[in-house]
């Protein structure tokens, strides 16, 4: 029996997922954790389980656990960013904070901003509200502010109506690397203060820097509560804890929680996160995290000039990825089915872009290097130079002209 | 500032959230689990932070964990329901999969069928999907098919759009403590395939059965997929733990598992149910949970016998609420309200209806005999009688003519 009766946002849905990828391949394409640098939460679970039993087997509030709001206010007012407890709600990772923006602020036909390239998982939930997409290009500073200054100015001229939020990955950013400046933060700032529009500031991997100073967070520079600050213990922690945060202003983390229908994010899970930060345990694992992936990046930037010379890359002070930049007549889609071939996996550029018109380059890959092993990142590295140079092939190459 | 730009279904929200009640308030209101009756889930947590490491503090599967959905499949095929692990997406307790329901079929403008009264907190969600509501009475033996036969075939009459789904708590109902006859369910079934109309079947309760034989769930007699099956851990096993599942046919669970875009649910929280459940612990624990609970439904009905007489009540085999039916000329929720103030708290009847302006009886409340200890609800009951008749009170007192 066959049903019409799909919702508009699902009725394009493939009835299928994909297959995993065969054993054997090197994993470059997601934001895995790397297995050794994990954290030990036995001591952290046997207390949640144990002492605080009644509360962690409950149904927890809504809002997320007192305890933890409370500690997450201190961390990120070490960071710059002055909030209290009010401003705080716990969700199931950065993914839920993303949704739930997107369920506060977003009616069909709604445009927002994101840049080009950019995450390449928050574009299905953007798109599953109807939005359309204002794409802002991207240098080393970062968001080229002036490019937005520009488009709004332009919708203004048309009468049109402006976007609702601007979303963007400042530290780090996924896929490219790039940190923006502290100049570009307080233009954007300014821009969105101006014009009102808020600002998602979706900051995943702001404490895996390897090297330099932090810029402030755009919500450290936030005059008037424009910013929707988003973070997780996915990235520095163990991404199989699911929580993460969203701050903004009380009123706005109130409507929030009410949209959060999932019976609240789970006080276990919650709590073994604040049993192993309250404990200073995440003040040492984050140095670890920092000193294994920086070992990581270096391994695969060597690997990269050894192996794979014909790419060149702007490599990143800290963070997960790393966004190759190809020969320019390298198709990165393609060279990406061709590298699964060869038994290593990255991310093809397309699904990096909101717009799948929007002219962008098509030489571009992002490979992560937190997942593999150093041994591994050579390894994968030799494949993808195998993938882009191959010597006999019974499929056609990529081409290289 | 003021930005006036939240989205349709979030520009009514209030922005702060109700007041925590007083400690000293003995809660009938929220069907949280009694502590005393809470599994040990120590040892299930070492292994899964230990053994399963690996998997529990990395992403997990978008659908869940294979061994997980494997599990489910037999636990539900030991119920009647054919199922395997492709039929089985994991979500973070059952109001997940409601919400994933609705994003998988719901448009603006669609409508819904529900009994009234219904789950009170599945009503934000769906409204929240900006949908209408059909609602359908209630008997002993449940939903009154004839009536929705009738509903549908007036619908079809002035060429109106079919409901795009029917929402129903077949097991000791919430609020009602209903069980629907098997004759009911068969007509539902046989109406919803005729009229290609899908059903919502939420089961928390259906385990927490003390006396009698289960009638088959509605997805049990389903012969083409047009039953969504939800089940969850949280009231059988733990809320704390924020896991349950919903089945449909592969293709339905493949694209609500592409609209589950919170990283996956947790693989620990995951595993620690497994681990639980694997090693036999889970039907131990159910008995434990039946004879507890029944002891504490017996000891609310009897106290409500001795203290509020003037309170009649249709007994539940099972689940976790009574349905008072107060003298007719009190209203429910003012009663509530009353009730608060005298230390009890309930839930008053027009949030379980979703038609505001429905023409619904008030002269009911529900109460929860779960979470408090047997004492706490002799007194609990005492307090309501204290709440319908006041002696002295500077207060105005609930009418009762």
């Amino acid at each position: 029996m066959a049903y019409p009766f799909l919702a508009r946002r699902a009725a394009r849905l493939p009835d299928t997922l994909p297959a995993d990828p065969p054993e054997t391949t090197i994993s470059f394409e997601s934001g895995h954790a790397f297995p050794a640098v994990m954290p030990d939460l036995t001591a952290a679970a046997d207390r949640a389980l144990g002492y605080y039993r009644a509360e962690t087997l409950q149904y927890g509030p809504r809002m997320g656990l007192p305890d933890l709001r409370a500690w997450l206010a201190e961390y990120c007012a070490r960071d710059g960013v002055r909030i209290t407890s009010e401003n705080v709600l716990v969700t199931n990772g950065a993914k839920q904070a993303i949704e739930l923006v997107c369920r506060l602020l977003l009616d069909e036909g709604d445009s927002i901003v994101v840049t080009a390239p950019t995450y390449y998982t928050a574009l299905p939930i953007f798109r599953s509200y109807g939005v359309s997409f204002i794409e802002v290009g991207q240098d080393a500073d970062g968001l080229i502010v002036d490019e937005l200054v520009d488009r709004i100015a332009q919708l203004k001229r048309d009468r049109k109506p402006l976007p609702k939020f601007i979303y963007n990955v400042p530290d780090f950013h996924n896929p490219t690397g790039v940190t923006m400046s502290l100049p570009r933060r307080k233009a954007l700032i300014d821009l969105a203060v101006r014009e009102r529009i808020f600002i998602v500031e979706d900051s995943p991997y702001r404490v895996i820097r390897f090297q330099g100073e932090p810029v402030p967070p755009l919500k450290a520079l936030d005059p008037s509560d424009v910013v929707f600050h988003i973070g997780t213990f996915s990235k520095v922690m163990t991404p199989g804890i699911r929580i993460g945060w969203v701050s903004a202003s009380p009123g706005m983390v109130a409507r929030l929680a009410q949209l959060k229908s999932d019976g609240g994010s789970s006080p276990l899970a919650q709590r073994i996160v604040l049993e192993y930060c309250a404990a200073g345990e995440l003040a040492a694992h984050t140095k670890r995290v920092q000193t294994t992936y920086r070992v990581h990046r270096d391994r695969m930037v060597a690997s990269l000039q050894e192996h794979l010379p014909e790419a060149s890359v702007d490599v990143p002070s800290g963070g997960y990825y790393l966004w190759l930049n190809l020969p320019p007549d390298v198709d990165g889609d393609h060279f990406a089915m061709r590298a699964a071939d060869a038994g290593v996996s990255v991310l093809g550029p397309s699904r990096c872009y909101a717009l799948p018109d929007g002219g962008h380059p098509k030489n571009n890959v992002r490979a992560a290097f937190t997942h593999a092993t150093p041994e591994e990142i050579d390894q994968g590295i030799r494949r993808l130079a195998r993938a882009l140079r191959p010597r006999t092939s019974g499929r056609a190459a990529v081409a290289v002209r």
